[in-house]
């Protein structure tokens, strides 16, 4: 994928956020990367919310996280997501978790996701979502 | 209401439910005391998976809490629900949390709730639900 | 208060903030507050971090929370907080969530806080906080 | 490891861990497994807060996770909790939740942990700690 499809989204940590080590717990990364993903889709000009509307989902099937180093409350940091693969039943994200102001690498990822409708069946992931998320 | 229709969750504190006070992070009592209503209305024969099925919902109109000591990772936390009000069209549950080991009350709260349909239109409370959630 | 001092923090609604009504979970709103009051005191020049690295935590004593209209995934919303009282030994905050576009009102609040050490013995409330947090 | 150190924690799916799929949010499971391994300490005659208080900690380095079908609201889910591997510097749990009625395998995962210091600093994972999560 060329680099003009890295996505970044920018966001302050929160203080429900951490927990009793003083840092970010670490599901919240994997909260992180959904922000990051939802923000990929709109800016490709789409809208999970419109895509769901019309019956489609694409629930996670696979998460892997790496982490580097700890955020803490009140850090900006920079979730740059990406689409590593898109096929026609399959779509992997992948997306690394900087600090906005140093760059330093925090947490690195990635999520793979399928198209199901309402009932939860698999489908070929329809046209307008591949177009969305081609990764070139 | 009789004392018999307080029903008790004994529930451990999860790591990710603390912050970086090394407390629990006070919005997940309120987390708790949903557990709690649930297993209200599933000891009272009730089971709100089966209502929403139905096309019942019981969303939350107001909440309030008081946070009077805080509990910690590993503490096995106890909470205390009853109806104190059920109306034709609002219930109100209060709730205390208490250490399940020494009985000091951590918390207090209320919830009121109002009946609505999948459209979000306010209903009068269904007589099964009124039934389950009766305070005497 | 004067309205200069009131805070707008915007927010996009995550899709982990949802729930299977498929509206944002009440306790998210609180979580909210949260944000909005960390903006709070980062505007007037604070830093809840700086103060917790000095020993003094502001823990919430009480949530009092009305829910008038729900926010749904990718909702654009913003939390406007203003302090409410600001005393010797407490401090009240107020917020209202309200659509970004629209201007509706989602939700009101109020939060109440003491200062305590680290060992969480209640303390007046430090000057240097006092002045971030004055109402007028 | 021998099948005796397989350490089984039973939840109910709590109304704030589903999503607007009505399903539980992936992010859950991971919450649950952590679970899992605080059971696992504990039933090992170990306590994390405790170790905390001593200032060791196990961070999470990496996780991975499947999910092969979904939980929903009041599911009781069963977690099952194993130690992979314990070396000195690094221990690997393993994980499988599955519907505690009927055993199926609703998710899989790994997570990956160090031992640090309240600095951060990585530690050789004290004996006291790998006399707990010896796996076998």
């Amino acid at each position: 994928m060329s680099e003009s499809h890295i996505i970044e989204s920018t966001l302050r940590v929160r203080y429900a956020e951490t927990d009793a080590m003083a840092i970010v717990h670490h599901t919240n990364y994997i909260i992180w990367f959904e922000v990051g993903r939802g923000e990929y889709v709109r800016q490709q000009g789409g809208d999970l919310a419109q895509l769901e509307a019309q019956g489609y989902y694409l629930p996670v099937t696979e998460v892997q996280t790496r982490y580097l180093a700890p955020a803490r409350y009140g850090d900006l940091v920079t979730v740059r997501t990406r689409v590593e693969e898109g096929r026609s039943r399959q779509v992997t994200f992948a997306y690394e978790v900087v600090m906005a102001e140093t760059g330093q690498l925090l947490a690195t990822g990635r999520t793979k996701h399928v198209c199901v409708d309402a009932e939860g069946t698999i489908k070929v992931v329809p046209q307008e979502i591949r177009q969305m998320l081609r990764s070139n």
